[in-house]
């Protein structure tokens, strides 16, 4: 399908757009079912959270608009909005009153080996480290060459994902996903005040697990916890779950509560 | 005059840019006068280190060869070189033999007020820090958007500059320039190995000063250091030299050695 820039198809963005020549906007990864977004509610409040940060003035309505009309088009696969904050002057200096651009586009649904889901993943363990960047940080902007790095740290079809620590060492997250621990039957993911993406996927999951009266913590985790944890998964908007069965040489069994929360992600994504 | 992508006239870029979607990518900003690119061995050291650090796979004689053809048609003015890892597949992975995107764009002399150079500015005190990255650290690449919020820091014409303080509070750089300080004769400037961006001024300064057998000092440089300090400058490959007068509370006389290096720069630059 047609990518679409401001609401109409088009192929190629102008030269000028702030978002090539800074990474000066912000993205969001939607899976699409039926014709319409799913999350859609958490992948616009983290929009305009981002928006809020980085001072980019969004017309949301008439986003949200665009979102739906290409999400209906574009019925089952993996929608794609950029938003950058337009056109650049000379230099980092940008208009207080510009008007953002929006870019969507659209991809098949991801297709990945139905292992992942079911007996788990292993991780690769990243040497690149997350920089701390408190006024960035949960933020999913178009600064990501740290998760391009750590990306091409393996190629190997053995490792699904890589696990990135921050320059501290604390356990963060995924390159493309958010990390979950159980522990004693708490749910603990890393709090991401220094850096990191908020997931949409992780964000529904903390709610989900209060809803049923699971206990969440966010926190700072360390290398040494993960060796405690009683299960380990990642997530995101796009796969859901998938179990972590090892790390270096750490391994888990896949638990019961993964597999819980797993099915009310495949839920989600499948309604 | 019109940009080139890959050697050929355009306006606009694929959306599949990896430049875009991650800012994977690099830039060099370049002084042209009567048809040639100022300081061009330095910008090509920086960007080869940069392709190589990124695993870019740049054509170097293609690119140097369209940038002096660029350089020839702009004759006067300030050319832009965007490098990029080129269209994408999905997600964060590269093909490692993919061939990077050049893009070239011009614009006239940039134009300062004559006291910046002459009386000297007045850095603002930017409260964004620069993160720790040494995988990046000296890079010029395209993820950007610390500048981008420094910069909205101030607005005012009183200051023509900001300065910039690592997550550690070492005074690194300012915001699209690099700092000296001269102490007791040697010529200082900050260790860039964590992060901030290797200026080609700032290395041929550094060169030129060796030359001239004034003493120089790359190192880790503290907000008390600034203090102690007889002489403050910034610069850049396209502005040159600008005496610091005042930072905060502090203030500095504009001294022989900022003048005389001053200009060598001017001569560089009008060369």
């Amino acid at each position: 399908m047609d990518s679409w820039v401001d609401g109409q198809p088009a192929d190629a963005l102008s030269l000028k757009d702030r978002g090539l020549a800074y990474g000066d906007g912000l993205f969001e990864t939607i899976a699409v079912q039926g014709g319409l977004p799913v999350l859609l509610d958490r992948h616009l409040q983290r929009l305009v959270k981002g928006c809020q940060r980085l001072a980019i003035n969004l017309d949301h309505d008439v986003m949200l608009s665009e979102l739906l009309a290409y999400a209906r088009e574009l019925d089952e696969g993996v929608l794609k909005l950029i938003v950058t904050r337009g056109d650049s002057l000379r230099g980092y200096a940008f208009d207080p009153s510009a008007q953002a651009r929006r870019i969507l586009s659209g991809n098949p649904p991801a297709v990945y080996p139905a292992a992942h889901a079911e007996q788990g993943v292993r991780l690769f363990p990243c040497t690149t480290r997350l920089s701390i960047q408190p006024l960035l940080a949960g933020l999913k902007h178009l600064n990501r060459l740290e998760q391009v790095i750590a990306r091409a740290e393996w190629r190997d079809t053995e490792h699904a994902e890589g696990l990135m620590l921050d320059q501290a060492g604390r356990v963060i997250e995924g390159v493309f996903s958010n990390l979950f621990l159980v522990r004693d039957g708490v749910l603990i993911t890393a709090d991401l005040k220094r850096c990191g993406v908020e997931g949409v996927m992780r964000a529904e999951l903390l709610f989900q697990a209060k809803s049923l009266g699971i206990p969440t913590q966010i926190t700072d985790i360390t290398l040494e916890q993960l060796q405690w944890a009683d299960e380990v998964f990642v997530c995101n908007s796009v796969y859901g779950i998938w179990p972590v069965h090892a790390y270096a040489a750490l391994s888990w069994p896949v638990g019961p509560l993964t597999r819980k929360l797993q099915t009310i992600a495949r839920a989600l994504l499948d309604a």
